[in-house]
């Protein structure tokens, strides 16, 4: 079972829009070369997080990508389904309906003990990931990852994010 | 994020192997035929369930595949890692390392708090695929699928298990 690459990149984006100020931005070439990223490979699931109202896309040369709502509102299940789509892990072909014998369609009006099982074991990872917010992602970075690197994110994200003027469309 | 589709096969073929009286074995291509699949794309997952100690693989003519321990003693985390291999889900490249800012290898002792939140989700995951039993599964199909699928399933386990001799070596 895998997630796609992408996953790592999205949450790392937005845990380092969540330490940008206000209502600035930081464009996604800044993103991309704080995770030694290409700009766009990295878009693609930047404009997913945007289609999932997870961030904000503010247009315009001084513009870039913000969160769209506080870092307690968005998780890691919220990230990941952007990023994979919302469609279960499980992937259910019917072939119990497949077999030599074929059977009347009713015979399968209830779902197959299968997929009922997987999908309910699906549901106890999703919750998992509900539970993980990006806030305390950040929160925990800054009180347990070694301070060199908190030193660093908070520099690069000093340097790269741009305040919005209030003639922003997005303020 | 998607599990292969051999794991549907792989649990269907577990759970009708399950209904085998027995040591009796099914050759792979009744377990290919009873789905509908191609015998050669079966034979790769039905290995792999073998050498994960799922099944049992009696050589020869009259050979085939059983369960190689109890249905109860075999969850659906099994068959799972046994298919799609033991690696997390979770794909961390450590892009955290690849910033402008190149910091010494002994910043990055503690792992990385996104990898830590997401591997603590798929934690509570593989908990939830190893309390589905396959006999869990095998018994709510006999006593809640359609009866007509039951009778089929019966049927067909019937006609194709082989009983094996004392001379057969997994006996």
């Amino acid at each position: 079972m895998k997630l796609s690459e992408g996953v790592e990149a999205a949450i790392h984006c937005a845990a380092t829009l969540a330490g940008v100020e206000g209502g600035a931005t930081m464009p996604g070439a800044a993103l991309a070369e704080q995770f030694g990223l290409s700009g766009s490979y990295l878009l693609k699931h930047l404009q997913a997080l945007t289609a999932a109202g997870i961030l904000e896309s503010v247009p315009g040369p001084a513009g870039g990508y913000r969160l769209a709502r506080a870092p307690d509102r968005i998780s890691l299940l919220d990230i990941v389904l952007a990023v994979e789509g919302p469609q279960p892990a499980f992937r259910c072909g019917e072939i119990r309906r497949n077999g030599p014998v074929k059977l009347p369609t009713d015979a399968y009006v209830k779902p197959c003990g299968i997929k009922v099982a997987m999908l309910r074991a699906e549901r106890a990872y999703r919750a998992a990931l509900a539970e993980e917010k990006l806030s305390d992602i950040v929160a925990d970075f800054m009180s347990d990852a070694d301070p060199r690197s908190v030193a660093a994110a908070c520099a690069f994200a000093e340097r790269h994010q741009r305040p919005q003027k209030s003639s922003s469309p997005k303020q």
